[in-house]
């Protein structure tokens, strides 16, 4: 079962595939070690999930660049799942990060089994972005303590930022250095240095891939120097120290009931935020090269990702956006790039771990610090706010929660607000009684337009599906109209913008018709479209209706005009 | 402040508020009873609540003919949420009750000050039937201890039905008589008497209201039965035995911080049950003469009700079902019937509980079965079953949670599959491919109808508002246009059924835009809605449109097949 791509390979693939493998690597490795960290295991552990994931989505998802691997929000969501049932860096810690891959890989597994993979759409761009920039800043903020070289336990923001506070005079004030440095020249290749190089003579496009080099860069720097003048001996800075060699072990043994209740919710918030980045990046880069992915098979590529993880001892891994997009303007045209990366990590973890030994824990920090900074764009704050103060809510109220509560209940107050905001606009239809343009057959607001209308009758329009969240409105407007107007006869709803109508609202509008008739009046259906029409008919209010069922306002218009 | 009705109230009013006001009494009193029992309190914790609440409601509801006082379901969901935390009948249970009362009483005046009524709406009615139906059985269920004689512990209806099981040789087999023989009378009267009496030269109004006095018969038939042949102690029946005299105290005195924290949430739900209950029942009522209720202005009257059943020593109340449509049937012409009934229950309470001593448990039950029996309609279950699957669905696994889990519980899974079944629809939008009918200014689906295209343009027609929950139905369907028919130039999206975008919606369509801008094509929209293209000006959508924004369909057409 060789997959797709595999089978019509170009020898003219090749080269983009190799360059592109090249590049993501060398951006892996030091985001593999530093995300590992965040996420409060041993270095090693994001090098395992960097290995068999991309050769099992490049064998099951139907992404040609997606750069599947560890990411900051997983590792944070990680972090926050486990720091409450093991130590950080223990060995259970590891095995519950491991069952953690299992679960997010049987998630993915099953939604792409049942079709589920609508679930995702639940989560609205405004609690995806309050959600990132909450992340982003509670991730920043927990990697301070590397930065300033000292020891604070995991805890809430608040606890975080005290604890920082009070460890102000034990700062290793070397490992500062190292850490502001760090920072400086990561912010500045980010920005800077790609239009420099650009002047350079560098394309645009080769620039901007330089610059993704240079955490590479800091990393080897950083650890020459602190390597080769002993600094963590002579002046106490952190470093990363042995990391073992050799292959992580095949296997999985199952966790316990206890472990697997702790786990389920995690690894469903876990799938559900990662699925959407995936996807999202996936379905941008594919476009751009009038590709396509399918969602519900990308269920099955992820899934098989995390399974892998878990079962070479990695963590939950993403298709991640800076990686993907590197991947892609590397030149990536087939997965058989990702290959080449998991071949050159594979290679890596076998005769280098060495290397890294004198790596700072602070250039790590600084990483994570400036690319999760890279991730908050204040401008979409202001942009939603403007738009729809509902939306804005619902970011804010994300991203808020996010910092002061956690990463769960953000999501889940996030979700909240927009399931509810959206269902408070659905309660809340736009309602109008209308009239005839004179001489046409076109029906407008009476309120905003100047049109003919009838003594004995009143045509209602309602633009939105009637459900059980909204047919009271409808009813209270019916009934406002009978008495406010008693003259009147007929009450005719017309129904243009009506998609659907549940049980709850077809037995009010039951009822509606049964009190118009026992008051000796009448009510009309008018250009209720066919799908609605189908599932009506047969239903007590089409068999009982005290009106008519007009196919055209007009219509009923002239049937009623000649009553009056 | 005297209430509306107050000041314009007419001599003529007065005989029948009178006789709506003794006879809503007499089916007042065993019902009070019986639904306090049923709440696991002292028998005259229902006589409280069915003086003070009627006064409270006259001044401050807005219906002429609501009967508010104890009712089935919100007993059975005041005992569901005391039991866990006192014993029924002790003191602290009838506390705990008073202060139920006042919790809900709060949360009426709250959502009345903040205009909260929508939440009601949240409740589809599948949900509140397959709510009713449950709790019926369960209640019945839980009754038949006392048509048995038999004395078990409160539990779930396992425990129960299996307690029940245990004590079959425990049986009293005279109160079991007592109990057949008063279901059949109730049953008989409920069903076969009403005609019987219209025979007997009734009018059918008169015989209807007659056969509502039947629990007040069985009343008095087996309490003198009971009470001169000594059945009691001869026997073993049990009676419901002294009942304090006298007005209750009218005092309040505040709950703990954790009695407040358990009483919170069921005071929350049997707001909602009771405030649909009530407004639905208000409104079928004031619409058969005419009159209107205003909605908001009942969460205060109910609100009122509850605080001062709480301070009168009471439990919640409800504006139920049965008592009103007999108030309305019995002649009310305003509150000043529920003022008579107050008065009344008054002078009971005074100085005739000693008549209720020798009034058999049995009985009481028997009331309770066949009242909530009653209110089981299956043809309800047959006819949402048949009209949607997924309410169908809604209503069976909320009366499948109530019985087997509890009432709470089965709310909030009923509320769960309505709300996601609601997003499942409006997640699924139905999008047609459109093209012109020959010779007019009208669009057809292309799968449905024949109807001309151009080979440059596709018409994509959305019948559903954009939001973050079906956004991307409509941008894979836009993908997989572009990605099958490369040859189309331009994308028309018609929106003659979109009545809103939110800002997720309104940022995949800018994405949208900008990749069909990449790929050299067009994105047009057309009959996009005044209210939606109010709230669009001003976005990058509008302001970076690849196409053209047209008014109508037929624009866009014509302007596109001089460019093919």
């Amino acid at each position: 079962m060789a997959p797709e791509w595999l089978k019509s390979y170009k020898r003219s693939y090749l080269q983009g595939d190799m360059s592109a493998g090249i590049i993501v690597t060398i951006m892996l490795i030091p985001q593999s070690l530093a995300y590992a960290l965040l996420a409060g295991l041993p270095p090693q552990i994001g090098l395992y999930a960097s290995i068999l994931p991309l050769i099992a989505y490049a064998v099951f998802g139907t992404s040609m660049t997606l750069a599947v691997g560890p990411v900051a929000v997983a590792s944070l969501m990680t972090a926050t799942a486990l720091t409450p049932l093991a130590t950080p860096g223990s060995s259970e810690y590891t095995f519950l990060a491991m069952q953690l891959a299992m679960f997010t890989g049987v998630i993915y597994l099953l939604c792409g089994v049942f079709r589920l993979g609508f679930l995702s759409h639940l989560l609205s761009h405004p609690v995806i972005n309050g959600f990132i920039i909450g992340s982003a800043i509670l991730i920043a903020i927990s990697q301070l303590k590397g930065i300033l070289g000292v020891s604070i336990p995991n805890g809430s923001v608040v606890d975080t930022l005290s604890s920082l506070y009070a460890s102000l005079g034990l700062i290793n004030y070397p490992t500062l250095y190292i850490g502001i440095a760090s920072i400086a020249f990561l912010f500045y290749a980010r920005n800077g240095l790609a239009s420099l190089l650009n002047k350079l003579g560098l394309s645009k496009e080769q620039a901007g891939l330089l610059t993704k080099l240079a955490p590479m860069v800091v990393v080897i720097i950083s650890t020459l120097l602190v390597g080769t003048n002993d600094w963590a001996g002579v002046l106490g800075v952190k470093i990363v120290g042995s990391i073992p060699e050799g292959l992580p072990s095949l296997s999985y043994s199952l966790p316990t009931v206890a472990q697997s209740k702790s786990l389920l919710m995690p690894a469903l918030l876990i799938f559900i935020v990662g699925f959407i980045e995936s996807v999202s990046v996936a379905q941008s880069l594919a476009l751009r090269r009038q590709q396509k992915i399918k969602p519900n098979k990308e269920l099955f590529g992820l899934g098989a990702a995390n399974a892998a993880s878990a079962l070479s001892g990695g963590y939950p891994v993403v298709g991640g956006f800076a990686r993907s997009v590197v991947n892609y303007a590397a030149g990536a045209n087939t997965p058989l790039a990702s290959i080449f990366s998991a071949v050159l990590m594979l290679i890596v973890l076998l005769g280098f771990t060495g290397y890294f030994f004198y790596l700072p824990h602070a250039v790590l920090a600084a990483t994570i610090i400036v690319a999760v900074l890279g991730m908050v764009d204040f401008s979409t704050v202001k942009h939603t706010w403007k738009y729809s103060k509902a939306d804005g809510l619902s970011l804010l109220g994300t991203t808020l929660t996010v910092i002061l509560v956690g990463v769960e209940p953000g999501i889940l107050v996030g979700v909240s607000i927009s399931i509810l905001s959206y269902l408070w606009n659905a309660s809340h239809p736009h309602i109008a009684i209308v009239g005839r343009v004179e001489g046409t057959e076109h029906f407008r607001n009476i309120e905003r337009y100047s049109v003919q209308t009838l003594p004995n009758a009143v045509f209602i329009r309602i633009d939105e599906n009637l459900f059980f969240g909204n047919i009271q409105a409808v009813e209270e407007t019916i009934h406002s109209v009978l008495h406010q107007h008693p003259e009147v006869q007929n009450i005719v709803i017309l129904g243009p913008a009506i998609n659907s109508i549940d049980s709850t609202a077809l037995e009010v509008l039951c009822a509606l018709n049964t009190q118009i008739g026992a008051m000796k009046k009448k009510l009309h259906l008018a250009e209720i479209k066919g799908p609605v029409m189908d599932r009506l008919r047969g239903s007590d209010l089409i068999s009982e209706l005290t009106g008519n069922n007009f196919l055209h306002a007009y219509e009923a218009f002239e049937a009623l005009a000649r009553r009056a």
